[in-house]
């Protein structure tokens, strides 16, 4: 428990930070200390990086310093990347420049055993007792949005966008923010909190409940020392502002490896699952859903009701998703007669005249879009998943036609083919996004690929693409449910 | 149910055909029939191809023939691809030219209603009573790798293996297709059922039961007319060899959209989960576990046990690995004295001391494989995860070292750091590969990539890849619980 006199975290300084101390920067990029420098240099960090060295005198173009107090300016945070024997007379250094913020990356804290929980133990007491908060120890980093700032050990480079996130593994923390272009997320903030030292999930979940550039939380947790607390803080945040949480070590053999719990745990998971119901937080049941999960909330208004629309081209992928509806709890409502009529006017006579609408052959990208018009509209639907999103059917068919009619057909028909593809593609996620905007129901494309921008990244307009007609559902399912429990606390 | 006459199929003549006439060829890549004949083609069949169509002299530098019946030589199987009202005439002359096996990709017949119905009935009789057999009609067409054969409407052109499949839905039987090189799925032989007019899944079934060159099977179905002879074929096939199957058309709403049957089918997931598992199939729950356990059944020996050892070198990702395993029924046995202190020998003191074995900050190749050799021949596992099995971190950080690290760091040291990595990858799955045979162990890997030989196929040595823990210890479950029905019954 925290004693009365602990002092407020300023995040402003974690997160905002105008300057740096990197105490253990390196020029031998083997070592963290340069990893890190050349992750916050490379990530575009326009505040001041002062590296601080006793043994080195430049390092990457920057004047080092031996101690953190012989620089001349102002600091707001200080990055620790020393060997833990180190690290206290480094903190007292910080202390003695008023810095009241630090990332101790270090390790060897607690997590390996007594005498490192006392060391631990006694660094926290004593920052605390000088106004400064600390991230970890043995914490992997943190990247913020607004600031430019990659101060990660792993060099992934996030783009920038509503999803905050934190967690109690750097390495999924790592993995989620590698992940994140693939299933199109993009995140504001994000810190690995290491052994908790200082600093709990729950402090951060609390600022990035006020936060209002983030849009939806994100957060894996191991063990929380203080249960009743994380709670607490979640369920005055779930009413406003999504919590997407995934929980590890739900079994004896995952606390073992967790090492933060005995054999006690087990049976851990239906304690948790049901402690993130009654808190309105959205429980991910595997790592990968904790992304999906994220670019649905990221992307998509809450859908008012059960009732799922399914636009697809193939029967096959139609059943799949029809049954995945069921399977999450939503329903996939009969077509009226008004509107089976309306598409009998667009579609070839054999297309399904139900919902799942099978569009069968037809491919041009104008019925489709007039399709996915007409459904997303319709009263009697809340959201519309899409098994042709992407122009999927017809970029497949298209390319590989023209990569096997090589040698057939001549060169400059397939170049034009393949222009035509992308620009229908281009065209098909902008009118959906529109339509998303238009009608404030989600449309879950599934199958297809993001759009590439500059840089290779996703495009602006690129909408997710879930990998199968389950994983759409799945999202649909998670994104009701959610905006059931916010219409019951009445927060929508 | 079928006639007592109804001759027996010689399914030589679908997937080990001679000569193939292909009546619908054609000149327009617009065509299916001239998409299948470039697919033919170009897949590399060495048979003969005679293509059928009264209006063309010519196709794609073939003489094309009027008439089935006026091609000189003897024909082992026909192609239909031509509409619906002249399939008939079609069938009579293939007939008269003693074909005795059809594949009709034709559509319009039993799936668009009663007129189509009567018509596909008039056909099966037709041809049965002649001694011929059909695929189809409504097919998307076979593949079999030892004819070379993609006689297939969609372009994919699958790699040599041992996988075999029958799917009852052309685009989902396309996209597991597709999907092969993903998750490093070969195969042997692919049929798309379409409507069953008279070949069915049962049919296929029993061929590759004794087909040699099929190790798995891999089944979509949506609906079975005669459910208890599919299977009492597949009950006599799995005490030898593993039958992956995935049901669409488990909800109301499925089944509506499956359009085979009334909402009377609901409740169908529970009815067809207990009959799969009755006659030992695998059931795969979502669409792409069918090739994730098609993956594991073609590349491992079958787990004697539950037990399993877990290799990391990240935290979190063991914790979810033994989470994810403890929930799939299978036992995370914790280290014993022994092998604890042949361990510490090789890692860094803070290594977990635990299964799963965090070998933490270890990262070179070689104490890798060590560690792997140690925990797969230890006699108290039956399988390993790897979540260290690509030189995932290794590649992970060096590469991304190398992207971020230019201009700091002298290029001709990076190429060399490059070359390294893709040899201790290449040395690492191979070393794997002869760790499984020499132990009879699986060793499933998590989140590297496939290793790219000819061509940007997969090379022969590439071990799958399983995306997350969790899916690899979905893997794992499923081939012990397999294991574990065949011991039962006697087979193992």
């Amino acid at each position: 428990m925290k004693s009365k006199k602990t002092p407020p975290p300023d995040f402003d300084l974690l997160f905002n930070p105008k300057s740096i101390a990197l105490i253990g920067a390196s020029n031998n990029i083997a070592k963290w200390g340069a990893i890190v420098f050349l992750n916050i240099l490379l990530g575009g960090y326009q505040g001041r990086v002062y590296p601080v060295n006793p043994g080195e005198e430049q390092i990457f173009g920057h004047r080092v310093y031996t101690k953190v107090s012989q620089i001349p300016d102002p600091v707001d945070l200080a990055i620790i990347a020393i060997p833990a024997h180190l690290v206290m007379e480094a903190v007292l250094d910080c202390i003695r420049k008023e810095i009241h913020m630090a990332i101790v990356i270090t390790s060897d804290f607690s997590e390996t055993g007594e005498e490192g929980a006392r060391l631990e133990k006694e660094l926290t007491e004593l920052a605390r007792a000088s106004k400064m908060r600390l991230v970890g120890p043995n914490t992997m980093g943190i990247f913020s949005a607004s600031a430019n700032l990659t101060a990660l050990m792993p060099p992934v480079r996030p783009r920038a966008g509503n999803v905050s996130i934190v967690s109690q593994s750097g390495n999924i923390g790592t993995q989620i923010l590698a992940w994140g272009e693939k299933f199109a997320v993009r995140f504001n903030k994000y810190v690995s909190s290491g052994n908790e030292g200082d600093l709990r999930s729950e402090d951060y979940l609390s600022f990035f409940g006020k936060d209002p550039e983030t849009k939806v939380i994100l957060t894996y947790i191991e063990g929380l020392e203080d249960a009743r607390r994380f709670f607490e803080t979640a369920k005055a945040i779930t009413p406003f502002k999504p919590i997407v949480a995934f929980k590890g070590g739900r079994t004896v053999a995952g606390a073992r490896a967790a090492k933060s719990h005995s054999g006690s745990m087990a049976g851990a998971r239906e304690l948790y699952e049901a402690a993130f119901r009654q808190a309105g937080i959205v429980w991910a049941s595997t790592t990968e859903e904790m992304l999906e999960l994220a670019a649905a909330f990221s992307f998509f208004p809450l859908p008012r009701g059960n009732r799922i629309g399914i636009l697809t081209r193939g029967g096959g992928w139609g059943v799949i998703a029809a049954d995945a509806c069921m399977e999450m709890g939503l329903e996939v409502p009969p077509l009226d007669d008004a509107l089976i009529r309306a598409l009998d006017k667009i579609l070839p006579s054999y297309w399904s005249k139900g919902n799942p609408v099978d569009m069968v052959a037809s491919i041009s990208m104008e019925d489709y879009l007039t399709c996915l018009e007409m459904l997303i509209s319709w009263e009697k639907v809340d959201a519309v998943i899409s098994l042709s999103g992407d122009a999927g059917p017809l970029s497949g068919i298209l390319s590989d036609v023209k990569k096997k009619a090589e040698g057939f057909v001549a060169a400059e028909n397939l170049e034009r083919i393949s222009s035509q593809i992308l620009a229908a593609r281009i065209q098909i996620h902008r009118r959906t996004y529109e339509l998303i905007e238009i009608h404030k129901k989600p449309i879950l494309a599934v199958g297809g690929s993001l759009i590439k921008g500059e840089k290779g990244a996703q495009a602006d307009f690129s909408l997710p693409q879930f990998r199968t007609p389950e994983r759409a559902a799945m999202a649909a399912g998670r994104l009701y449910q959610y905006s059931r429990y916010r219409s019951a606390v009445g927060a929508f």
